[in-house]
């Protein structure tokens, strides 16, 4: 197991319905130093990427964000959720619609702040289905800038999300594949 | 004028109605290193506090309290905005209403991140009129614990927020305090 894999064993929570709260570390308490070792990990996963952006979604994401930045040097750009705005021409929006929610959910980044000039890294804390994510590339495919690599904290493997993204033939690293996990006994299994 | 103040005579852009848009280095758009130093600087002036935790508000406070954590080196809490939820018994919920808005929010932190033991630094990027700090430090004093003192990005030093805290024998630092704009030039006037 590696650091965050033991941090999850030892502190993550299982629940009914494949529910993984991390909330003690990740997601809402933030563990500061623990975001700076994923940091490292990922500044040494992508080290042949030439990045110069890095972009992930609000609100668990930034924190993540802007700790791994430090290893990058770039600046973070988070992009905004929204139920439905006005779109003034100014934003580059991906509607992205939630398998399991069925609702329809807008991604919105300021055509300023992307460029055909990013190469970027996307952070995030999560990836199940990967309807954020899906919503992320594409904001950055409507720039015309190039998406050089992702990086998830947990990834659920159970999940189509992460399959879909490899498929599509990006750089994925997740830092903790879960392949299951039993609320009665708590145990959470991880891809080797 | 110092390190922030420079950076928004700079890239701050001013609008119509005491509009200050920092989005291309604070609150979209976010320069890491500009964070460090903001850390650095609240470290001086926090540092006779003994402080265990910070506490901020998504979205915008995630990745500035996530920077300035590494100069403390503490965790972060973020508490969770939201219209109005069905309430378990484990969080606690500031209601704070909007002076411009009128509307109501909910304010939330799980009561397993903050007790009585808690020596919190509160962090935003922005204090106007004080609504969302307010909430904070109500939820600190829910859990019993001690808000050692507060530190703010950009402060709008003509709305109500700034004086209202200090008033209340909080340390409040504001790292730029805007005391007038003026959209036709683009100028910013700073207190000294």
């Amino acid at each position: 197991m590696n650091f965050l894999e033991e941090r999850i064993a030892r502190d993550g929570v299982v629940k009914e319905g494949n529910v993984l709260k991390v909330d003690s570390f990740l997601n809402h308490q933030m563990d500061i130093n623990l975001f700076d070792q994923m940091g490292e990990e990922f500044a040494r996963r992508f080290a042949k990427k030439n990045i110069n952006k890095i972009l992930t979604i609000e609100a668990s994401g930034i924190g993540i964000a802007c700790v791994v930045a430090r290893h990058f040097n770039v600046p973070v750009v988070f992009a905004k959720k929204a139920k439905s705005i006005n779109i003034d021409g100014e934003v580059y929006v991906a509607e992205v619609e939630s398998f399991t929610h069925k609702n329809k959910n807008q991604v919105i980044v300021s055509k300023s702040f992307l460029t055909e000039n990013d190469h970027v890294l996307i952070i995030d804390d999560f990836l199940a289905n990967g309807c954020a994510l899906q919503g992320l590339i594409s904001i950055v495919n409507q720039a015309g800038g190039t998406v050089e690599g992702i990086g998830i904290a947990i990834e659920k493997g159970f999940q189509v999300g992460g399959q879909m993204i490899r498929n599509l033939g990006y750089q994925l690293e997740s830092l903790a594949i879960v392949d299951g996990m039993d609320a009665a006994t708590g145990e959470v299994r991880f891809r080797n």
